[in-house]
Order: structure tokens, then sequence, then C-alpha cells
């Protein structure tokens, strides 16, 4: 797997209960997954000489996230690398512009959206829009949201990156969903329960699974929208589709991720085969595992760096107060704002759910001493 | 964490969700832990040298089975390292004898016993009789059942291996069960649901959670047992206690394992927090997570090595034919009857269940080619 973060690291115990060994290309000795790996492979997942070294030591090739460059994706495809998913299919995940084109040539509702060229083309393109670079964004990077008094040299903002830009209609969402579906080489696919996912500030901070209250409709067509996807892209592993549910009940589709998502982690401690080793099992064209959820409700809450310098003094009060609640740490350095773990709670009580575990997120921000 | 066999390697995906480092001292770079943790050191736990270079890297140090000389323990304990268990604790899950004479003195109970000296003790000690090594047993070994008519140079077979022996009155038992429990070093400690442990030529084949059929009363003396006799020898960490439940249905203590042991795999899949987590939780002095079962029944296999050459090439069949089985395997090379890995079923469906976690088992044997 290249990339040395806590997609990856999450993806280890998977690996240890399949029985297969799990290399990792990572940026420096202490990353989050190199930690708990045999041998990580230290070097720059930009450079081909790297990515071509460390290819050599495996069997499979696959990625926790999509920064590999496309044109390296082909060159390891030409020397007969297994890359799974394939550059074809990780273009779409990497360039929303690529993305966009084709998700509405394959019929899947999008935002109405354009390629702009500059600040005029947005005025002319609409009012309240969303500006994308089509290239490079994650976790709110990337992303500029301008209105008709936005000053104009925000608009310009964008257009500095160097790459095409992207204007979308900003969507007036009831809330955001995420549809996780796993899929192999010769097409066998599991689509896990559609799933409610809140942002703060770009970043998600709550999942909610199932999503509260979506009708058996939605939720199938959620769930066919990702399959469609999956399919029509010869996506190979996890593919997460976030999507928007507009305020009259219709589904967009947001951003596509081709790698374990932060929507599927709920699944380690909630359903029967986490999205890890589901990813494991499809790159590896094994048979998948069962996406079927385990308890009524499972809530995960993201553990975001705060003020306190380090996290491992929470652990005590989190885990007493809660012996139910599964805790994931990434072995993460503590910045504010960094995500640094995860909680999940799950069982038949959302409420409850929900209070425990923002407890222990409140907690080790240091928000809360009690 | 001493030792790396697969114990070790299941304990690596607690430590990954819990930000902490396994490190393992195993015999060799491929062993089966080794596979899985960064930087596993290589050397030989029989080695004093090569233990406290080891615990020299740790913070804590505990084991994945019981053959670190007690001496050697003793001493790293003298150098300041924080053992847990400690060797006081472990004597006795090292020495049998040991074992006995202090169960005994704590009012557990335990079939009639005695340390014999030669065949002629053991022939005034009864007829019926199984002898034990008191160091150096495990999975069938070390262990000599004797009767009547068993051949003079039979008898004496234990007797040359240089250590004491233990005579033991042969039980005349129902099924075999296992209490399961973790202790902190303050005292908390939990207790796993009583499970049945069904045995094959002194190995473990099946484990079912909870013990079909058991008395609320029963199972709660097994677990009372299994937390006294933790408390009475301060272990820290996993206590296994194997029972026999006699046909007259009494308790009789069996074996003590002080490790996470065979008949707790099932809490992988099958428990809120698994043995290996509270194992790590236990050593490392943090509270200790919930052991309540998540389905009402689990059932373990056990997969042992067959006529297969490799069992890799059986993955697809097995996870085919059931998309909800749980496979662990091991990364050990295969050799007849040898540990590979387990597979787990849960659900409400018991015979099921059991169909289906056998299926697994005789197909990677090769006894059944479909």
């Amino acid at each position: 797997m290249v990339g040395g973060g806590q997609l990856a690291r999450m993806t280890q115990p998977a690996a240890v209960a399949l029985g297969v060994r799990l290399k990792v290309l990572a940026a420096a000795p202490d990353e989050s997954a190199a930690q708990v790996v045999n041998d990580p492979v230290i070097g720059d997942e930009k450079a081909l000489a790297d990515l071509r070294a460390f290819a050599a030591g495996c069997d499979v090739l696959t990625f926790d996230h999509e920064h590999v460059p496309p044109a390296w994706l082909e060159a390891l495809e030409a020397d007969g690398v297994l890359v799974r998913p394939g550059s074809a299919a990780l273009l779409h995940a990497q360039d929303k512009g690529v993305m966009r084109s084709r998700l509405t040539a394959l019929g899947v509702p999008c935002p109405r959206w354009s390629i702009v060229a500059g600040p005029d083309e947005v005025a002319a393109f609409g009012t309240d829009v969303v500006l994308k670079t089509t290239r490079g964004g994650y976790d709110g990077k990337g992303v500029w949201l301008v209105s008709a008094d936005t000053p104009a040299e925000v608009v310009e903002e964008p257009f500095k990156a160097g790459v095409p830009v992207l204007a979308e209609e900003r969507v007036d969402f009831r809330r955001e969903l995420s549809a996780v579906v796993a899929r192999s080489p010769h097409g066998q696919a599991v689509a896990y329960p559609v799933v409610e996912s809140v942002q703060r500030d770009g970043i998600c901070v709550e999942v909610v699974a199932p999503a509260p209250g979506l009708s058996p409709d939605l939720a199938s067509e959620a769930q066919g929208l990702a399959l469609t996807v999956a399919a029509a892209l010869d996506v190979v592993g996890v593919l997460a589709v976030e999507l928007f549910e507009t305020t009259d009940g219709r589904l967009l589709v947001n951003e596509l991720a081709m790698r374990p998502h932060n929507s599927g982690h709920w699944s380690i401690d909630g359903a029967v085969t986490s999205q890890f080793e589901n990813h494991l099992r499809a790159v590896l064209d094994l048979p998948l595992g069962s996406p079927v959820a385990r308890a009524p409700y499972a809530v995960m809450v993201n553990l975001l760096g705060g003020d306190l310098p380090e996290v491992y003094s929470t652990y005590r009060h989190i885990m007493a107060r809660d012996p139910e609640l599964k805790v994931h740490w990434y072995g993460k350095g503590v910045r504010p704002g960094r995500k640094v773990g995860h909680v999940t709670a799950y069982g038949a009580d959302l409420e409850s759910l929900r209070e425990r575990a923002w407890h222990a997120a409140d907690y080790i921000r240091g928000d809360i001493d009690e």
C-alpha cells in the first residue's frame, strides 16, 4: 500500500487476519502505518524510482491516498505491476473535472457544474458557487465557497494553483451521505449500509451508520449509484461515493474516493467485514466479506487534536467511563485540528451512542475535563 | 511480548487500535508474529542476555507462552523490568506441581493429585491416572494416560524427562470448559462468558461461546473460580482456567494459562473486547474493556494442517462459500496437525455455526474437496 497514514495503519489488522503481508511505502519511519508493519519502505510516492523499487517487492499495489501522479501509475502498469485500482479508474478520484465529465456521461446525478477559466466565467456560472481545484484537494483544502459579495481577490485564489478549476452550484442539502462499496477484479461487489456524514470546516467529524431515517428507496438508490460507478470505472477495492441529500429529497454525487474512507471506519467494529478487510480481499481477488451491520446503529466520531500536547493521558478517563467504546488511535503527533484517531460506539440507542462518542472526542480535545 | 507465535500475532491488531507499539522477541524473522510487527527482535527467549536486551526496549514485558525460565523472569524483575504477569504468578502456569499445591491451599477444586517419584507410586496412587511432567508440556505433549494394562515401559516414560511428575486421577467428565478473565495491576477484572472446549489428541479443536446449556450457577462458579485464582496469584493480563465439568455436574480445575488462550480466540469477532485487547489494556494498566458477547453464539474451530502443502489456495472456496465467516491465518508453514489458523462463525443457530466452521476446517485439511 502506497502511503503511510492511518488508512494504511488500519489495513494492518485485516492483513494480520487474512495472513497476507502488508508492505507500506511511507514518508518517514514514524508515520502512522510504518509503526505497525514489518519493514516499512521509506520513500517518496511522487518519485517513480521509489515507486518502482517499492512495487518490485509487492504482488499487488494499492493506495492509502490519491496523490500518486497518474503518469507514474501508468508507468507502473506498463512495467507489469498489478495496480489496483488501476490508473484509469484512479484518475476519476484524482481529477474532479474528469470525474464530473464521466459521471454526467453515465447519467449519475451531479450538481450543475462547469470548468471555469477565471472569475468572469465564475460570475457567468452562478451566484452561490463552490470552486475546486480539479487536482490536489482533500479535507477541505482546495475548495472555496463564493457568493455575490465575495471579494475579488478571493475569487481569484483557486486560479493561482495552476490547475483547471471546477465550478459547482452550491447545493441546498439536508445532509451529506456516503455510500461505500467494494468491488473485485471479476466484478463481485458488496455495498455497505449508507451512512450520514457530518462535516465541520471541510473535515468529517461524525458518521452515523445507517443514516437515520433514510428511506429504503433512497438508500437503494445511493448504493446503486455507487455500484454503477464502481463497475463503469472498473474500480477494484473500496469506492466511497460522497453524496448530498437535497432538501427536496434527491441524491447528488459530491466526491469519489477509491480507497478505504473516513465514512467507513465504523465498519471495523460495526460491520461483519470492515472496509479495510474488504479492500484487501478485493485487491487480492479474494471473495468479498459480508458488509452487513452488526448492531442497529454505529456512531463514529473523529478525534481531532486540540490543546492537549498528547492524548495517551486521556485514555484512562475515556476507557474507564465507557468499557464498550472502541478506540482507535493513529499514533500521530497531536496538532490542532489534526485527525489523531476515532471512537466508535454501537448499539440501539442512537442518542446515547452519540453522547458517548462525542464525550470522548471533546475530552481528548481538551474542551471538557470530566 | 516475548514469543513470536500466533498469540503475539493476534495481539497486533489490538496494539494498532490502542496506539501502542507491540515489540516481539521471536526465534526467527519469518515467525508468525515477526511478520506483522515493526522491527521484530530476533533472539532466544531462554537466554538471559537476549531477554535483557529485548526488555531494555520495552515499557512492559509480557508473554505469548510460558517457556521463559522462572529464574530469568526473577532476574528481569530484579533489574527493574515491569514483568506482567510477574514471575511469582507465572510460576503457577509453568509448574503444575506448584499450581496444584496453591489451588488446593486456596480451596479451588482439583482432581485428586500427587507428585509421584516412579511407577510404584503411580500404582499406589490409582488405576486410571494422568501423568504429567510438572514443567514443559503444551498441546498434549508431556501428558500420559495410564491404566492397569499400560505397559511398564510406557509408565516409565514421564520419569525420563528429569522433572518431577504429577499424577492426577482421570476425571470422568461430561465436557471441558474454559473460564477466561483479564485482571489489571490494581485489581480491576473482567470475566468472559464461560466456553465449552473440545479437544482431540490433546489439542483444542473447537470452542463454543457460551458453553451450551451451562447453568447460570455453574457459569458463575467457573467465572468466580477464575477471578479468585487471578486475584490470589496476582495475575496481570489474561488468565485462562481450563476446567472439567464432571458427569455429576461439578467443576474441577484442569490447567492454567497466563496469556491469551486458544479458548478465547472467539472473542476477536464475538465479543465487544477481544482477549488480546484486554490483555494489552491490563498489562498497560489501562481500564479494561467489556467482555460481553456480541451474538448469541460464537463457534471457533482451529485450522490444523493436513495433506495440503499450503492453504492460500483454499481461501477462495472458504470465503466464497461463507461471506460471514471470519478467517484468521497465522502465516505459518503447514505441517500435519499444526495450528495454522482458526475460523469463527457467530450468530443464533448453533448447529449452523458449527457446520459452517467445521466445513472450513475440513476443507483446508484436505479432508473434503467441495
